[in-house]
């Protein structure tokens, strides 16, 4: 069984998406594995706690280790990322927005999860939640949610 | 075929379970995937190669990307996680061990591997063993591995 | 379905396979999971966008993160990663090569990937790519792509 998760635009870093896997679980009835995938280069999939302050430690730590600018740091006074250099790229607009900290940051986080389903129930353990982590706001999403049976 | 494996609490970080998932592969015999879901936020799974020395340089490599206490930047004196500040949560009762750093650590593994296996045979590669990375060390952990049909 | 892509030795960090996976999905022709499994521990699967300059932001942040020779730090005046200490070792020959660098960098990598198949066609997104990253460059390398159907 193949589903897809519609999300609108926005400005959150982290979605939890769990019930709405969790109902298609259900539905589906069997037992196996569900991949939980998004379609995009700067929006990842992660399980993780659903706890705030954990949450805002996730994003400091994205600040320090992959900031927005760069440092400037011997020849290179050029303070964007070079994918930001858009006057040297003809695949781009020149209206192409700023996101070359987002591509970097997406290292820390995967392109689609497992998760273990028994008999349509998600066997998450007591604390992790399938997390939609948008790291280039602003842009609508599709998550495909992929059913196996074991 | 779905199996669990119960692990007691431990302090080391790197456990090796290839021979535990190897045995269920041969005896399950099929052809397809396994995949190993750890069900806790603080423990990854991880493949890697059992090297002592290499297991002592991503402890290193930790310890300077994610120390347990940060150092103090700007206005933030206070070198705790926010996670940490447990005075400001609702949600866990004050006794709550320190574990900020062990949440952040797991960006650099992951929740689940897949590997693939060959009529029963695990096809890892000379050098590559399954590994429980243990951030949280003394809690007893649960592994779920789910095998699918190729 | 099983397929083994054999790539030669190289000194490219990356290398786009997602049209050697397309056709094997196109032969395969049914709807589900192919999982992109690397057996080497120092050369990783990832989904990328194909684009130069975002790979050299990658490069970089490599070489920021994980520096091949490691700066002098307390007592530790030797530069190598520990798993670079040949002569500690009996499991390798002295000319074994230097590469606890590409060891760590592979912790901002993943082992496989999955990406769901609809009807033989990958559903990929616009922008990702199916790469291998190779971080120990200079060896042949086998990558197992493995279908399973939903």
């Amino acid at each position: 069984m193949r589903e897809i998760i519609q999300l609108t635009a926005t400005d959150k870093i982290f979605r939890n998406i769990t019930d709405e896997v969790g109902k298609m679980a259900d539905k589906w009835g069997k037992s196996g594995l569900v991949n939980v995938f998004s379609k995009h280069t700067t929006c990842c999939i992660f399980l993780l706690e659903d706890e705030l302050l954990h949450k805002a430690d996730i994003r400091f730590f994205l600040d320090k280790m992959v900031p927005k600018w760069k440092e400037p740091e011997g020849d290179q006074k050029n303070i964007k990322y070079l994918h930001d250099l858009i006057s040297l790229r003809n695949d781009v607009c020149v209206e192409e927005p700023i996101n070359g900290h987002s591509h970097i940051r997406s290292l820390f986080f995967n392109s689609s999860e497992m998760v273990p389903v028994s008999e349509g129930t998600l066997l998450l353990g007591e604390w992790k939640d399938i997390f939609v982590v948008e790291l280039d706001p602003g842009r609508p999403r599709e998550i495909i949610c992929t059913f196996i049976e074991s």
